[in-house]
């Protein structure tokens, strides 16, 4: 994803490659000591940050504590513009970093805290200081650090074609219990008064969140909801096996055996066999 | 389920047997580039039209959009008409498929605007407006295009039978449970008020989807209550554990292989082997 | 269970013990389409009985088919002590079926109705008439003649023991959970105005179920209920993955090899073995 | 976990060893008759004492009941410390028995009853009341009694990494989907007047607990809300795959075995097998 520093391949030209070399290595990757401390210091600094900025969301916080929150925000903003610039520099291909998801991200979640000087508060600043929450990404970003997340991001990923279609169902489902209900309910329930209104509460009922802010009234609107709550009781079940099936073929796959056939050199076959099954000779036991 | 189109098998009699033909295969299948297109179209189309018909629903957007709307169904309407009328064309058993479901569903979903015009907004006209909705079956229709619905369809098909036995064991717990609360707190709490409303608590409760807007009061109920959650808590497992045994079992039935080893007898080789894992000798290839 | 009928080893002695021994077949088994008719017609009748009195705890519907409800029920009652009477004569140890729990069911469930002549609307009353409901469990009598039954019971009585276990894991830590909040909210929120009452709460949220009658409303209470949730979150995956493994053992052993070892009589090699894993000597290949 | 008795290696020296190691066998042991009545009798008393504590908080029984109350408090509260006195007598490192978590949990449990006599009801007082209530604790202490237990926390074990990690896209994920629905309801609906709030919904909503005591009002809050739920429907999946996965694999250690065959270096056979499924040559028993 990221490329190499400026210095790496042109020796003595720019200054201080070595120095270059490992700013970049250190903020790039996580391959050394420094690496992780830089990245470990990162991840509490954007934590506490964001932390910060959720606070000052809070009225009788940002009334009482308005002063700390805004020189709090000033040194997480002037660190962040740092470490930007220090990425900037170490970086090879400026414009590909600059235009990159994360590259955008650095931007725009410092830039706020500069833009609030120039524009004092108005209508749109708030939802201008919130861009600043969109450090939370690069926290995502270091999530490679977690030895398990790979095992979750691939089973994820390799179920999401059949959960999307899952999902696809779902829509086409509560569309359709969405305008019964709305069929029967609509004329004396405000909760139902209108098809996408009814959808909304298909939709809270089949995944059993069940708010209760819309709730059958009629006799026959609480019967037809028993119907689509026990119908969902067993809809919920097929994403639980789709992911629970997608994990265990990530382990079975583990499980392979990786001998290899001396003739034709095929791989892959199961711990019982005796000889290869494609060319027939007997395989090694390992 | 569609049969051959009318030109297909005799030759010349009927006008320009080949243009109908590549119409049907179009209209019906989708093998060809064109077939593809019509049906993403045909996709849109209905979206749209559905979404248009849900958002009518809305008393505000209805009276300020009325026109629109109006506009929009009819070019809908008239788009459908002309899509059934070419497929009563171009198919041949034309009362096979005037009967079919579908058949009946694409009728249906083009009626209610013309019936409009006749019979001017009565109580039952919105009912009659609503069937246009039926197009959405019609976008199930579609489902085969994605790769893994099958999958899906089949596990849960596998898993149905279990799933209906374990919902007929739900509805007499729902039943028992209902009762037993009708006891305690029917005398105290208008929510339990008769046995089916106690039911209704009852399948609101086992199925986690918990409105809010029944509840037990009585410290009796609070404790049965609480007993039947947790119950209902390792109920939920079953059809998650149905389900995700049905999807194991469609991808080892995709793994086995039923041929037999002519000089060792073994069964059970995988796809794709040539010869025997156990005695090594050569497999006829199916 | 049942035990077999008077005639069939005194014969000549019992009245036309023929008779008597299909009459029972046909009630106490279903190996004959007459008992399978049986049984169908009594699940109907059961099923509507059970729905009378449901519908009749209704004070609308109560109230307007008064003498329609009293009319049915002593209808149904009059066919079950026929029936009930018949099946005393002829089942041979009447004593026994008499104590057995189906045979106090069946009796329970005819009384109500002659009660409720001799002591006409007391306070006792609605309890006695409720009575009848114990008609349900005559249902899950029946459960037997679903297929699929066995399975599920086997994989639910499979995974009892590791499910209990969990319960009182869940009972152990809404017990703290419960007492934290009331720590927390106690004072200020009625909802948690006592331990066993913070307990039900803990109880609604862990199993997802989140009636909203009793919700946190202070700060800290909301932080300690969110993180409730999220561990909440992976504990309702438990018994799903019990029951999962539980549904998947149960395949496995339908896998199970049947042959038998010729020298030492072990069965229950794998698919895979080509020797008696005990013995040492061939296996024959299927 | 707990130490050896003082008597044990030290011959003669102790007084009367034997009998101290077999009060330290009993109390500390369950592998004795004794010792097993001893923990189901401790753990009756415990659970009762818990129990008197709570209803001791409901204010209606307090009032009635406050005289046996406490006489039952003041039975349990000398039990439990004549148990502490012996626990302190056999064990032989007495400074770590007092410092271990559970050492510390039976004199937290024990003192509240005396604190209470010094100092009077006072706000703190309630508090310190709880603090008996740290006896749960010791339940859970004797939870390997339970043969599953120890399969359900090794499942748990070992699935807690993949869990944590889960849980912490679970808090960016709820963080970010709580901002945007600040940014769209927090003008109008007070449920969302602050970013914590909003974030609290979100955790209420994707945990499906769904209480109601906030929902969404705008049309825009509701649409998001609804993607909230439909995705919080896959994901919910996510631990129950993980746990699933983890118990499967808990069973398959149990079933595996490490042998080597000496002939044909055959690996796999199955616990319970004396020869090698593949070539018959015998194996050795470890």
């Amino acid at each position: 994803m990221e490329d190499k520093p400026s210095g790496t391949n042109r020796e003595g030209q720019a200054i201080e490659p070595k120095l270059r070399e490992r700013i970049w290595r250190i903020i790039f990757l996580s391959d050394t000591k420094a690496g992780q401390w830089f990245d470990i210091v990162l991840l509490v600094l954007i934590g506490s940050s964001v932390l910060v900025v959720m606070l000052d969301s809070v009225e009788a916080l940002k009334i009482r504590h308005q002063v700390l929150f805004s020189v709090l925000e000033w040194i997480f903003t002037l660190i962040f513009t740092v470490e930007y610039i220090i990425r900037m520099c170490v970086v090879r291909k400026k414009r590909n970093y600059a235009l990159s998801f994360f590259g955008i991200v650095d931007l725009l979640s410092i830039l706020p805290t500069y833009v609030a000087i120039f524009l004092p508060a108005s209508q749109y600043f708030m939802i201008i200081r919130i861009l600043r929450l969109l450090r939370m990404f690069r926290i995502l970003k270091m999530a490679h650090h977690f030895g398990q997340a790979n095992v979750l991001l691939n089973a994820l990923r390799a179920s999401s074609p059949k959960i999307s279609v899952f999902l696809f169902f779902i829509l086409t489902l509560v569309s359709i219990e969405g305008t019964l209900m709305y069929l029967i309910e609509g004329a004396y329930n405000p909760g139902f008064s209108s098809i996408p209104q009814a959808i909304y509460w298909a939709i809270v009922t089949v995944t059993t969140v069940g708010y209760g802010d819309v709730a059958p009234m009629t006799v026959a609107g609480k019967v037809l909801s028993s119907l689509i709550m026990l119908s969902g009781f067993s809809i919920i079940a097929v994403p639980a096996g789709i992911v629970t099936a997608e994990i265990g073929r990530e382990r079975e796959m583990l499980r392979m055996d990786h001998r290899k056939c001396k003739q034709c050199g095929w791989t892959g076959h199961d711990p019982g066999a005796n000889f290869c099954k494609h060319c027939g000779c007997a395989l090694s036991t390992h």
